[in-house]
């Protein structure tokens, strides 16, 4: 992950009302953290702005409506653009194992995982939040993905591997049912990559 | 599946005040109406006993709180003491194909899917069901399948399996990511199947 480092939450001096280096930035944290501590629902452009020390015209002008934020605040968490080509693009036979590290060490690291389970918990719930994880997140996600594959369905199969992912976060992170919730990392790895390695390169 | 026939939902007559035969039947099939449609914070044994045209007392005396109604509203939808033998019971080289049919068939039923989406809805926001989910169900379902698997680490095993059902539940059925969303139900099971039959068959 290129995440900056972890920054103090808050609002910022107000000497930050304006744009400038890092407000982007500023305002995708403050994002983040909102939606992750207070949902979907009840995170507003205004809050994000007040958080990031910025004018809420500012965040509009970066990301456009709250959709568009959230959006953008899911995609900084998976870095679509830069991971994808890394695991896809590696060695095929163990691309499986590359893309299931991925995932966990995402869900591992309670920085990134507070936001995605605000994801989910807000797609779950809320149709509008569901869509956007539809059609900004996975489609922009998985259609990379797909992209690279050879096999019949790619799309379909991607989604299938996305989904397995998507059930662990559930039942590790969220239901924490055991063994599973306090498995070693590492063994889920081993266990789930080739599962995704059949989907991503078995015809 | 040995639903009973659908029922129109509503109060019944007041005749209907006491005991009886079928009152613990219509007591959870109104339980299961109100999670799916109410949630299951709104939800309420008052609630439930009005649906069903009992007295509050009379919930309490066939299941106890409101998280053990819970618990009997989703495990009827599963009916792990019916299903589990047949499915694990059966010829060991296709209990993937079963597993993912059951599991597939419960959900493209409507009158399944809806107390099941409850049911994770719940599960993923309140901590009450997230716990109901865990101790009852899961573990309830899951022990017995892994009482059958001759695995190493049989009940990560069949967390695993399950994890990744209730993944392609959540894409297909609520966020509804396409192609999975509209996927022949067929082509999904013979995705899915040798994923499960791994995880419930191969050391």
């Amino acid at each position: 992950m290129t995440d900056p480092a972890p920054r103090r939450r808050g609002r910022p001096s107000r000497t930050a009302e304006g744009g400038g280096p890092g407000t982007r930035e500023r305002i995708l944290e403050a994002a983040r953290a909102q939606f992750a501590e207070r949902g979907y629902d009840k995170t507003s452009v205004r809050g994000i702005a007040k958080a990031a020390g910025v004018d809420a015209a500012l965040v509009h002008h970066y990301f456009g409506t709250k959709d568009e934020v959230f959006a953008a605040a899911i995609e900084v968490s998976f870095e679509p653009a830069l991971v994808v080509p890394a695991i896809v693009g590696g060695p095929a036979e163990d691309v499986g194992e590359r893309l299931a590290r991925y995932v966990i060490d995402i869900w591992e690291n309670p920085a990134t995982r507070a936001p995605l389970l605000a994801v989910i918990r807000s797609a779950l719930t809320h149709e509008a939040a569901a869509k956007v994880l539809r059609g900004f997140v996975l489609r922009r996600l998985l259609e990379r993905v797909a992209a690279d594959l050879d096999v019949p369905d790619p799309q379909l199969r991607a989604e299938l591997a996305a989904s397995h992912m998507v059930g662990i976060a559930i039942l590790r992170y969220v239901v924490q049912v055991e063994p599973l919730a306090s498995a070693d990392p590492e063994e889920i790895v081993a266990l789930v990559a080739p599962t995704l390695q059949r989907y991503l390169t078995q015809a």
